[in-house]
């Protein structure tokens, strides 16, 4: 038995599964839990995978550790999604933050991934720490706090997270980030989501003051899998905090080549930087 | 219909398959030729896809072109393996190559490729070139021809291939480089095979003055991939000329961005330097 999930263009990336071990339609979205054979339990919504039990870390270190690293100091922490509480652990992880929000609009995301899979490790219980079931979207409309730090960890550009991807969003976003301020988003394979990655690029650069695009090889995604990085003022992506970087304990993010994030086929690097066409 | 590889710990790579094109049994392997819906044709070698017709060059430029470029003067090449032509192209786009062989034990693979897939685009008949039929492990031991670069692209270590990643293999291949020689190896899945990585990288530190391992993301493998870069006499395998480089026509690798090569999870770089055991 195995499942598959399939990219555009007849791609898939298969695990062999030992049993199905959970399934349910939640108000948003088909909600399926599965124990493979050699990665541990797959939460998958939708038919698309979020998240592969053992290297759910190729994730969630890329998309947390380099801007909490660039940011001069980070305190105020908004999280668009991130049901699982994966993106959370990590954040809580930088001694300087005093407040992390989550938002997730589908509660039984969180409460499937706490009963099946505990990667929160501890993290929705710390004091500093508040999950908001809601929409990322009106919640980044109205809110009145400030944030140093933004981060959109969402499904995949093509299905109902497409409007954590628009301009208008970012527009809000930027509104909600203090003058010193950064945003990342995960915005799906570097190879397969071509288009979507370049949408969502020229959806920021009309918005940020800088944006910095770079990829990872996230362990059960269609590798490599991009990630679009949003500056509000001066902040430099491409440096990042050594001292506080050494007090984290990573396994697949290497503060030390930070530079190696900005591997990116030559091809992809010339459609984002608008040398070549489509 | 598809067609799946499956690595080790139940990881699979698929593709949506329009047709089986062709099979047979060489003397040394089974072949398959698959039409597929969305990236050409594919060439599978026990089960193994060998090679993705669109996407192809995000496997043979990396492997030729970082190590031609390291090279002050690459004239002569020794290719090992690389049947399908692909290898060969990229390594006679280098004007300065004088005479590049291949040594490929299945004359079956040369031939059937240039039926169906032609990616060799001339490379071939190129009179700088020269095809020897033959096993490269034995070719390598008896050569009187000294190589400024060669190039092992084999199939994976974990199949017949193995002895190409052996330390007996590397002294020849060491012996049979100019006194100013680079030599490199695609080395599996970083995340698939790491053991064989670690022993690989490990015989060829015994061997090599220098060794180097970077990755890329292969299109149709279990990305990343890895290659690991022997060095005699003194190249530094971080700088390339870039005056040779911007004489090539590249998609894949960026040579404007060759630090980025050295992308690597941080557990397999520490667990590649002896800073971490398994």
């Amino acid at each position: 038995m195995h499942f598959i999930e399939w990219y555009p263009r007849g791609y898939g990336v298969a695990f062999k599964i030992k049993e199905k071990l959970f399934e349910t339609q939640s108000s948003y979205q088909r909600i399926e839990i599965y124990e493979t054979e050699g990665f541990g339990k797959l939460l998958v919504l939708e038919g698309t995978v979020q998240l592969v039990e053992q290297g759910e870390e190729s994730y969630h270190e890329p998309l947390v550790h380099p801007v909490m690293l660039a940011h001069p100091n980070p305190r105020k922490v908004l999280i668009i999604g991130g049901g699982d509480g994966g993106t959370l652990r990590e954040v809580l992880k930088h001694k300087t933050v005093e407040k992390a929000i989550m938002v997730e609009i589908d509660e039984m995301v969180v409460e499937i991934s706490k009963i099946y899979l505990g990667i929160d490790r501890g993290a929705f219980d710390d004091p500093r720490a508040e999950v908001v079931i809601g929409d990322g979207v009106e919640y980044i409309k109205r809110a009145e706090e400030k944030f140093d730090v933004i981060i959109i960890d969402s499904t995949d550009p093509v299905g109902p997270a497409k409007q954590l991807f628009s301009e208008e969003f970012y527009r809000h976003a930027y509104e909600v980030l203090n003058s010193e301020g950064i945003l990342i988003t995960q915005s799906g394979s570097v190879y397969l989501f071509t288009n979507e990655l370049l949408d969502a690029y020229s959806a920021m650069k009309s918005v940020f003051d800088r944006v910095y695009y770079f990829s990872f090889p996230v362990i059960g995604y269609a590798s490599p899998w991009s990630f679009l990085v949003g500056i509000k003022g001066s902040i430099d992506f491409e440096k990042i905090d050594m001292n506080r970087a050494k007090e984290l304990e990573l396994v697949y993010y290497d503060p030390e080549r930070h530079e190696t994030l900005f591997q990116m086929p030559k091809y992809v690097k010339e459609l984002l930087e608008g040398k070549l066409k489509l």
